[in-house]
């Protein structure tokens, strides 16, 4: 091939991905998650040869992608994924969106024919130069494997870099385009690199300063001082907050007095905290005299949106300032009169220091009564309704144990845990794919959080579960059980404006005729329903403290608890709140 | 919204909606695969008034892409997709490579939030701007809906564009992007928009030129004889070729003496031909003597390159003319002196009619004794051979009515049918993925073929098969067999280096532990399983001429069968062949 004798190209290749490995390994990655493939093959032997690296593989390269999604938001380091080239990488592309929104670390190893051969009609031969757009940090193609030292070296640093830059200030996947010259396996051992050119730049060594604990400090002379008198509020949408953060948030609001709105996916609701955190501003701010008395002058953001709709609604107009290290501008209503570039801990910790915001008297004892108030009334409400999805909520959340984490999928599920969950003392950590929200890769990215060492249980809806078919193939690796509500169909619809329109049963809520416990069979995973809260609890008697994997489908009447939410947020309406 | 009545803007939307799909319906688009979500809704609700229209929802767009892709393979005309924001387009991106590789007249349209929203971490919100990088012919974004008339007007125009564009010269995928501002549910009835603007523009009407039926000549003194001089062959590669082309190609072939080697996804191997056909030179061209003796000097290529790898290696080197009215370049061995953009019709009947080309004496000959011997010879060592895949493809070629048609998988079973399908002179149209030769959407893709009229027989190989698991959810569409070659894997690795690999099981060829019948049962469609000639005959004698989904796994010894086709070549090797 090209001239040069045959094991020296096999070689070559094998060399040069073992450069980028130990790189890469260096950078901190300790995960592979690879589909399988030909072109491919110098990276998975240079993986087997990587002592540090486990390698995972996964048929369908789309489930392969939300699995190595869930691996880096469990384990907050760079995950590995390697596919052939064509078609492959492109079942990538929503996990690698949610990755780059949300901004979580994956490596995107495209393995790619030589130059010579791209747009020529070779087989299973595509343009994957710059493959992902602008949904990736930094693209980079070094061509053909070389044995120059100088070229060796490069690609050490370079699975550094990519280590690195992936979980920096702007964390998210980098893609890496590897064109290989055939032969691919070597017929004889290959001679290693020189090592002394294999070292990693010391700027990307392992404890290379991650996001989380940079000294960025933010100058008070940039904050317009104006925006934060009278009452104010944080708000703290969905994100990753470091114990720094929290404890800064906690200190910082106690002290001025100020509510914090804590979204599910902060991770805030759950575990200790002092009397400032509000949970239960969905159901209240429902209330007129309590959206109006409530309204603050300011609010601080931290995170990406809530998922709460009424809440953002009723924020619209608010002078906000959002704090954001990565700088992503997230401010749909457009509100923001400031982006700060800070860590929560840093600019929280500051605005506490300054003594140019005072706490308004009674602001927050009025938040903190209504949140009370609302528990009440919710529990009041669930005992005199007949059994359905926020019951269940209930028993979860008083029943998950501490170390426990729970992931609950978007549309209906993440909307019904943001109204229900409440908060509570005990720690539970709960995760969501929201950087798009999409219906997709659900199975598989529990199956990667579980791989990270996190013991999660899932709370899908039924259309859910079967967007990813192919992550029942994970579904035995499951440590956790697997709540799948079976409401029929996409039940959101019926809290839409699409449910009056004719058709709406099969063009949008698409209910499937699917038997759950035939469907999940063929996988090795058992299968049992639940239909009310002693089924529930006796489920869960068997199973929690004792893990393993399984398919809980809870079966619901949605048209009963439709009426149960219409019913609940009607009463929230008439009630004093305040 | 925005200070507009609410019902303005809805209706707006909606009738923007009518407007486009009015122009696409005008374009030939009869079909509109949606996956549920609600910003779409404006389009969902013009496609349940426009009569013409079929709407087919998929839960999982990856499946939807492909389910179209197939349609579009069927029927030729272009094919609309419709998906919510966010990653949910992002799953069509591997069906889109293909259509873009191949040149199949997909309309990709992707409802979006409004630019206001956009990179303002609004939910759902990605920039879809230009989502699907160059693998699109055209992208367009007509910004949000207005009532203008000659806005409107452009919407309509837009759509006969895009469907005229999608399957023109080089047809492929469009991708239009459609931000939406809520409200998208009209609380009234809207008025319709003013009906003269909305005819679309006469060059887009349906009947406008195909690339098929285009007058484009090709001037002789463009072509450098020189090229042409001494023995020739005809390359018939994968592409679908009109009656047109078909004519000339034998006609030419005939009259130049030419042998013309067609590949199993040219769809000339099956029905009438003169006598210059050759499906046999994957297996000839392995012996030396053979391969010697019948080189050419020179190759007309049509199509993109061959499946056999035997083939392309060993017309390396040898002068070729690429006939391409796309303008393609599928010259992987960068062996072409010319690419002609004519299409086979225009091209070969200029040939014929040149003085400038003539018959070499007994060179057709030996390429047809070539061809008749191996015949001989696979029969006489299939019948010495335990049954395995070359008895099965044997069998459907002998017994598959004129009528349908036959899917293949690549990987193997593309391989195996190029190996052994030989020749027949009843038709049997054969269609495969083989724009970028993925192992994904097989399963889909197949349900679209069959939706476009096509009756469809599938034959796919255990991982493929898997790799579509939502693709079930449209199995019971189905109106022939899907048949899967059960042989523990990706056996193809078998015949490449890594068979020699340690790890070789579970890193290339991954085999799966389900149970391809229990696997089925939930989708409703019936299983039975075939070990041998006599089993696969009972199945046939159930199913030929009567229809109906079912799914036969076909049970492969791969050991044995690896057996089979090494002792075939080493057999063909040792034989005279001319």
């Amino acid at each position: 091939m090209m001239g040069a004798p045959r094991d020296d190209q096999a070689c070559r290749n094998l060399r040069w991905s073992v450069a980028l490995l130990d790189g890469l390994v260096a950078g901190g990655m300790r995960h592979l998650v690879l589909s399988p493939g030909s072109r491919s093959t110098p990276v998975v032997l240079a993986g087997q040869r990587q002592p540090a690296l486990q390698l995972t593989p996964i048929l369908d390269e789309r489930s392969a992608a939300f699995f190595a999604l869930g691996l880096a938001r469990a384990t907050r380091q760079p995950v590995g994924l390697l596919c052939t080239s064509g078609s492959a990488p492109a079942h990538w592309f929503p996990a690698v969106i949610e990755a780059a929104e949300w901004g979580l670390p994956l490596i995107l190893l495209t393995a790619d024919r030589p130059p010579e051969l791209r747009a020529w009609g070779a087989n299973q031969t595509v343009d994957q130069i710059h493959l992902f757009g602008r949904f990736v940090r930094e693209f980079h193609d070094p061509g053909p494997p070389r044995d120059e030292a100088r070229a060796m070296k490069t690609m050490t640093a370079l699975g550094a870099r990519a280590a690195s830059v992936s979980r920096g200030r702007r964390a998210g996947p980098v893609h890496i385009n590897l064109p290989f010259p055939e032969p691919l396996v070597p017929d004889t051992d290959c001679d290693p690199p020189a090592s002394g050119d294999l070292r990693p730049l010391p700027h990307a060594r392992p404890g290379a300063p991650a996001p989380t604990d940079d000294p960025w400090s933010v100058a008070p002379a940039a904050i317009d001082f104006h925006q934060l008198s009278g009452p104010g509020l944080i708000c703290c949408g969905p994100g990753e907050y470091t114990d720094d953060d929290i404890a800064a948030l906690w200190s910082c609001a106690t002290n001025l007095g100020l509510p914090v709105l804590v979204d599910p996916l902060s991770g805030l609701r759950f575990g200790p905290a002092p009397e400032v955190r509000v949970t239960r501003y969905d159901s209240f701010l429902r209330n007129p005299l309590a959206a109006a008395a409530l309204r603050p002058a300011w609010v601080v953001r931290l995170g990406r949106p809530p998922v709460s709709r009424v809440l953002n609604e009723w924020l619209t107009g608010v002078p906000s300032l959002l704090v954001d290290p990565a700088e992503r501008w997230c401010d749909p209503t457009h509100d923001a009169v400031q982006q700060i570039t800070a860590t929560p801990a840093v600019f929280l910790g500051w605005l506490q220091r300054t003594d140019r915001v005072t706490a308004a008297p009674g602001w927050l004892d009025d938040w903190l009564a209504a949140d009370q108030r609302l528990t009440a009334l919710a529990e009041q409400h669930l005992a005199e309704s007949p059994w359905c999805e926020p019951h269940l909520i209930q028993t979860l959340i008083a029943r998950l144990p501490a170390g426990d984490a729970l992931f609950c999928a978007n549309s209906l599920p993440i909307r019904q845990l943001d109204t229900w969950s409440g908060a509570r003392a005990r720690a539970l950590a709960i995760h969501g794919n929201r950087g798009v929200s999409g219906i997709d890769g659900q199975v598989s990215t529990l199956a990667g959080l579980t791989r990270g060492g996190l013991a999660t249980w899932g709370l899908l809806g039924d259309l859910a579960f079967c967007h990813d078919l192919s992550g029942l193939l994970l579904a035995h690796t499951l440590d956790r059980p697997c709540l799948v509500l079976n409401n029929g169909g996409g039940r959101i619809f019926d809290y839409l404006p699409q449910r009056h329109v004719p058709g709406v049963e099969t063009l949008w809520r698409t209910p499937l005729s699917l038997d759950l416990g035939e469907l999940v069979r063929p996988f090795g995973v058992p299968h049992r329903i639940v239909t009310d809260g002693a089924t529930l609890d006796r489920a869960l008697d068997q199973v929690i403290d004792r893990g393993g994997a399984r398919v809980i489908e809870i079966r619901i009447d949605a048209t009963s608890s439709q009426r149960v939410h219409e019913g609940f947020w009607q009463r929230v309406a008439r009630q004093d709140i305040i």
